[in-house]
């Protein structure tokens, strides 16, 4: 057992060495006079003084890399994540498994021929299609916006699409958001529809260093065309060698293109699934987790360890103060959230997670998939809970979090079939200002992450987790409009 | 002529649309009664109001992209320069050719294949050997330092030698120099006298991102090695590795090398020279420059796209505003500053002008070879020109510039072979905290340039040279020990 590398590395990183995996202290258990606040606050301070999801993430990180969709490596993390989480004393540890079909990367370039020779920094899109092993050539047809593209009349026929929209630096995420459905989503297919033979987009990330970002595209109607992503220092590059044609200094950009992924069916991929089962309604669950897939490129520390690290450690905080919840509260480390598949709409782990516990009752789900920086918000799915929120309030607000006064909660990408059937989601909304300068590409490696910050979502989440998991106030999803 | 395509590129950038290629404003010539503190004082302000040197370095970087030594793009890049040049109004605008060895990166890659696979970031060195196109195999022999390494008995027959030293971030650069000449220019040759099959190394550079550094290394008396430099990142994952082996957690790592670089005879480089003619001693010349070739990963825009911009404008504000200094300043751009040539000592640019310019009587001599960000003092080659430092000092005092009291000058590596034959040399010191974060990377991008820190660049050269080409002083060069 790990416990003296644990130490090890604590103590390497300069943590204090808190014997993260030693037995359940004795503590005094709840008695009928303490409230669930009362209990809630002791759980965010003694998450505060525990170094458990940073641990984690480093452990995960370190031991298996990068944990793409479907790999021995996503398998292996696995089965490491169910043998850490028995020892820890979760009840009901298990593994589920589901069938994948399995995009892989392959080898990957973009050049400008002429006439401005030069190489750019690129990553495939997941799912995108396969040039020949030479790669195709064709003229560059720029676009400084999506809309551009779309509404353009021009004939594209042989020739490779660059949209170059940015991609908008917000707190919430949204400036991804406008992006990733249609310069990432759809793209590929529009310019396949248009006759064009590659397709080449400035990443779906914030302007930072040069990195490429990948991330899932789609086809629905066509076959898949070739897709890259450029960094955003290339995609300025570009827009400057726009400026010298539209000046009449060059002649069109001659581009060539190599992208030689391969399709495998017949893959699998796993959810891990464990408890603390609750002492008075245990047949009522709230579902909270991380996905433990990452893309290829990085080791996933941001994009999704610290999820995973996060709820875990957050629901290990109760175990080790020997803290029940009245109901049960389930960790789940979602497989291949990364990936879209072929005929079905993605989320593979998510679904067969809904599927297996479709006769479960949901009190509510919530999963962390936005990084490791501080969490600001909580929302939950209504805003009529008005004593539930002060109460609450009253805990995370020393956190520096608030109770969000205008709810419309998204739950997390590996909630949304449990939400789409009517389970209640909510968001510990955090900090994404500069996640998508690192989300989906190399970057994202275990010194991005932040142990104090980290720490902090784990107060957050075990606070509110306990609140939610022993109320009586009876959540409803968010209204659709 | 690109002044169309400069506005744009100015105006995109969101700088003052000044029109820096508009013929010399008839301004009042320098009269007797104008002492050379006044017109240092006048070209430094002027020089602030310019954005020649970013249009400069936005326009190579742009046009050419990486310019490694020896190849079509450095010689384009070259040819474009002196012509820029001669438009701009200097004198005497040539090239001087001379051969090159070349040698060019292959298909680079390093996995560590067990027992905790994954895949890591890596560059190989410029002048390292090739491995087979299958790559090579072996157990990893791990070193925190590297004179570990070297004072080991044990024995390396058939290993993989990784060293995970780090680079201390420095103002001056002194962590990047201790480890330079032994971690990357002598550690492939010690590896291979001991019998490994490669080398791996933490790269030079400060912790900031997953980028590996490139960098020269060098044999003098064995075959080449394959040698990678692995991201800062990935070096920090090697040492939590290592602490899990300790821990008898895993058996040593094996891993697997790719690096199938190809070497090339009967190249050809260039010197890119260029005159503002002295009025009154025109035999006597100040040479400062900096190097117009880079390394193949980034586009060389902080090394040395800076460097070569920031010499030429401030020869070029003098030009600009009709002031001709008594002796000649010349800019230099030198080439294949970044490559190690078998037999020789690199620095086959600085070689070649050192011949060219044998029987030349040099003044004094200074490279801009450090990056972009701003300069914090002047080194001048010995500390006994009081009077001189004084005035000067009045002139760079407003850009936050001091001049040293203790001085030992370097000059910059492409001077170094007139140093040693006696040129005195002077530094204008930037600051380098940052610099290696981005040195020799694929992030050495335009975007990594202050178009501010830029500026105050050129008006410390354009007054400093001013000064020094004007002067009664005679300087002499730094003792030697």
């Amino acid at each position: 057992m790990p416990l003296k590398a644990l130490l090890l590395i604590t103590a390497a990183l300069g943590c204090a060495a808190t014997p993260v995996l030693a037995k359940p202290k004795a503590e005094t258990p709840a008695t009928v006079t303490e409230t669930p606040e009362v209990i809630a606050t002791r759980l965010r301070d003694a998450a505060l003084q525990s170094n458990a999801a940073y641990d984690f993430v480093a452990q995960l990180t370190t031991r298996f890399g990068a944990r793409p969709a479907g790999s021995d490596s996503e398998r292996k993390a696995a089965e490491w994540s169910a043998a850490e989480l028995k020892k820890m004393g979760f009840d009901n540890v298990r593994i589920e498994t589901f069938p994948l079909v399995i995009w892989e990367r392959g080898a990957e370039s973009l050049e400008i021929t002429g006439p401005f020779a030069q190489k750019m920094v690129v990553t495939a899109l997941g799912g995108s299609g396969a040039t020949p092993p030479g790669g195709v050539e064709g003229e560059a047809a720029l676009f400084e916006t999506y809309a551009e593209f779309i509404d353009s009349k021009a004939d594209l026929t042989g020739k490779i699409v660059v949209i170059l929209q940015p991609t908008v630096r917000t707190q919430t995420g949204q400036g991804y958001g406008v992006n990733s459905g249609s310069v990432r989503r759809s793209g590929p297919e529009e310019a396949k529809k248009r006759g064009a033979v590659g397709y080449v987009m400035r990443s779906l990330g914030t302007e930072d260093h040069r990195f490429a970002h990948t991330g899932a595209t789609r086809f629905t109607g066509v076959e898949g065309l070739p897709a890259l992503a450029i960094s955003p220092p290339d995609a300025e590059q570009f827009e400057r060698l726009l400026k010298l044609q539209r000046a009449g200094e060059a002649a069109p950009l001659k581009l060539k293109m190599v992208s030689t992924p391969t399709v495998r069916t017949g893959g699998q991929s796993q959810n891990v699934i464990a408890e603390v089962r609750g002492s008075k309604r245990p047949n009522e669950i709230v579902t909270i987790g991380g996905h433990l897939d990452s893309w290829d490129l990085g080791t996933g520390a941001i994009d999704d360890g610290a999820g995973v690290a996060i709820t875990m450690a957050a629901a290990k905080v109760m175990i080790d103060h020997s803290l029940r919840p009245e109901r049960t509260v389930r960790v789940v480390f979602w497989g291949s959230e990364e990936v879209s598949q072929p005929g079905d709409l993605g989320l593979s782990g998510a679904n067969a997670y809904a599927r297996s516990s479709a006769s479960d009752t949901h009190i509510a789900a919530a999963e962390s998939d936005f990084g490791a920086d501080v969490v600001y918000a909580l929302a939950l799915p209504r805003t009529d809970y008005a004593d539930f929120n002060k109460t609450l309030g009253k805990v995370l607000y020393p956190l520096n979090i608030f109770i969000a006064r205008e709810a419309s909660t998204g739950g997390g990408p590996d909630t949304s079939p449990l939400n789409a059937r009517g389970v209640p989601v909510f968001d510990l909304q955090q900090n994404g200002t500069d996640y998508f300068d690192v989300h989906h590409t190399a970057d994202d490696t275990l010194d991005r992450i932040d142990p104090r910050k980290l720490t902090q979502n784990v107060a957050a989440w075990a606070a509110t987790v306990w609140m939610i998991a022993n109320t009586n106030v009876t959540f409803q999803p968010t209204n659709r409009k």
